[in-house]
């Protein structure tokens, strides 16, 4: 009992240096990039009006390792490396012979893994000469951990939050403002976008795609300002998988190796950070693992969507990527879980998913809160209602592998706290969470409007 | 720039074994505690109906060490060793010659320091088949950190939350209830003590010593129901002492030593922890250090109260106890701290005080705000209103060390985040945060009403 380890803690020293690039280990390449306008694909080039010319090279880079810059290591250091637990409680209320990990991205400032992508972008744009950033955010964690970087390097923030979540969750707000940033409720009057939403509806609950249009609206049509995207990209992607390889380092000191990674799936940010580094692994002839995608059935792009070109957002400004998608016209109903509220996949995730490197599962969003509960009341953290999702997926595990009498090792990303969402948890406490369902026919007419490419 | 540290964890094998009991080197005995029918020195048998006697025992002991039981360890290993940082951000904001350290307990469950005595708390009632607890609770962090607790070990939990935090802080109510805590609003109607006080005053905003009051008449009142209290006794104070003793363990592999230690006060508990160790090392011969408590203007018992015996609730139902109090019949008013609103001072506290070991220091709430809206900025921690008072302490006495030209070592206790307190800095940002103060003329009453007791 006295020799159990529940937490698994990594020195700063062995903090990685490198952020892993799954497109070095990638058996086909992924599709190109198409511009908006002319629908052919497009070069670093187009990007430059949007992001600086540092997280361009990210975004189309081959190179399996990509230096993380030491002033942005220094700031990590405030949370990172995150510990890894081993679920000894929640295994025994479960009942499971299964071994569950967890890694824990809550401890960040933010509350979230948002952090680990919002302090390089800020810190790349800074050194661009970038003032200002605008984003968009859902739940508010994204917005929220840009609004931290933006505070490091004095850059200006500004948010353009989903309507459902700015009127939800106005903790997050309220965070948003202590670390300086500026919060708007999307859509709004503020660009042609917003205004262009609002005419159409003017209780418009808001969607991300809607406010990414806000966002890169602004950034493309004022000078001094660039752009900042929370999940989705390449590069994105790529900052998170700093989870999955400090994740890998603590499973070796636990002396276990995971037969099932489980991430919860919104644009894919989280999950590809615990996931790639040991997907990359069995690209490179390594262990074959079950990865497990698990997203909300409000909003199932995986499961649901088409793999096809799309528009990043509603007002279609963006350029077009190859991605699972529920179509970019398509606004997910207002469930509490807002930053998984996106139509589209990260072409990464999808692209390892058309190659069978992954698969992915739906759950509703009551039975993830009773997870959710089940976990707090066994290891002590609230998770964030997106979390709840990885809960739910690694409980399923667990309780198949109770059923099928195997002890394999799970280890699913935590990816934050639900401090800012206990509205959520009231609710569902009194009963007035319910499952919420799009309507198919608006999802059919949206799969219809997706772009016709030749691809 | 790549070898600096900023955050000094200990594996979980060093995490201490003991807590310090201070009482085993005091120069001088604590006063003895007071029955409030006879006012006769009370033995442990008179607190056997609201304490499993494990803990009376605690209470009354002088042993230098006392034993954390391995499943209380078990449980810490959630969330402990605590982490303790650098503040080098804080410093470079500040331009201070001082080294900033933090230790910080935020990163428990319930977001405070409060667990680590409501793990102990609820562990040994339940060793001695308690089945439920009653307490009360201010901002909420004791109520949840008991809640949390209580899950773990299978104790029913209710709480009485004082009325104003309950009505400003709705989202540590949801937190009790996901750890499956029944949380009430104090006054209630649901004991005499609370009827009482609604049929004086309706719209009381309530106060600890009024939900004490309510607790313990619920607990004394069930033959299958006991107490427990988040501060103030012994006992707690002791639990609480693992906090200085893994930041003199974190200190050392800094190679640093504090020049002074600053904590904030409202019963004293969190201040205890982080400072009575290095006040123990003083009194067997160590280094002699500055060791400053800041409370808040609005509810100054260190600084404005009087050493005098009181009881510890508004309904005089609790023994008493020599200490620096407003008086028991003190209603402090509404600020935002609601975890310092408390009319008295812990015994080991004020005895300390008493014997000049430490110097104490008043702040108003707005002051608090700005301390703490720079500190997020900097460091990234949102700090809980109760923390703010220690984090402007520290700040104070780093451009003190700045004016002066000196580089001495600032140690100060982060006791928790204000992910729950988020309204209050969406108050501040508003501009609608004015420092609140007591009436005078009330304080004037509430200590002429403090009881005769030749001590």
């Amino acid at each position: 009992m006295s020799d159990k380890r529940t937490q698994y803690l990594l020195d700063a020293s062995r903090m990685p240096r490198h952020w892993y690039n799954i497109a070095a280990d990638l058996p086909r390449a992924l599709p190109p990039v198409l511009h908006p306008g002319t629908l052919q694909p497009i070069g670093p080039a187009d990007l430059a009006p949007l992001f600086p010319m540092a997280l361009i090279e990210q975004e189309v880079s081959t190179e399996r390792e990509i230096p993380i810059p030491e002033p942005v290591r220094e700031v990590f250091k405030l949370w990172r490396p995150s510990p890894l637990f081993r679920a000894h409680r929640l295994e025994q209320a479960l009942g499971t012979p299964a071994r569950i990990y967890y890694k824990y991205e809550g401890v960040s400032p933010a509350g979230s893994h948002k952090p680990n992508t919002a302090v390089p972008q800020a810190w790349y744009n800074a050194q661009a000469g970038v003032k200002k950033l605008t984003t968009e955010t859902g739940a508010g964690q994204w917005g929220s951990s840009l609004a931290f970087a933006g505070a490091l390097f004095g850059i200006d923030v500004t948010v353009f939050q989903v309507r459902v979540s700015y009127d939800q969750k106005p903790y997050r707000r309220a965070l948003m403002e202590t670390y300086g940033a500026r919060c708007i409720a999307s859509p709004s009057m503020e660009t042609q976008a917003g205004r262009a939403a609002l005419a159409l509806r003017p209780d418009h609950p808001g969607s991300l795609g809607l406010a990414i249009s806000e966002a890169v609206e602004i950034a493309a049509t004022h000078e001094d300002t660039k752009y900042a995207l929370g999940s989705v990209l390449n590069h994105v992607l790529l900052h998170q998988t700093i989870i999955g390889q400090e994740a890998m380092l603590q499973l070796e000191m636990a002396g276990d190796d995971p037969d099932v990674i489980v991430g919860c799936t919104g644009g894919g940010s989280n999950f590809a950070g615990i996931a790639f580094p040991f997907i990359g692994q069995q690209l490179r002839g390594g262990k074959r693992r079950r990865i497990v995608a698990v997203e909300p059935a409000a909003c199932p792009s995986l499961t649901r969507g088409r793999y096809a070109y799309d528009y990043g957002d509603s007002a279609k400004m963006t350029p077009l990527t190859k991605m699972h998608t529920l179509g970019s016209g398509f606004t997910p109903p207002s469930f509490h879980a807002g930053g998984l509220r996106y139509h589209g996949m990260a072409p990464l995730v999808s692209h390892l998913k058309e190659l069978d490197l992954l698969e992915a599962t739906a759950y509703h969003q009551v039975a993830c809160f009773e997870a959710g509960v089940m976990f707090a009341r066994a290891e002590g953290i609230v998770p964030a209602p997106e979390a709840n999702h990885a809960v739910k997926g690694a409980i399923v595990e667990a309780l198949r592998c109770k059923a099928e009498g195997r002890s394999e090792v799970i280890l699913f990303n935590l990816c934050g706290h639900g401090h800012f969402d206990m509205s959520a948890y009231s609710a569902y406490f009194a009963g007035k969470l319910t499952d919420q369902s799009y309507d198919e026919s608006e999802l059919a007419l949206a799969l219809a409007g997706l772009p016709s490419v030749a691809a």
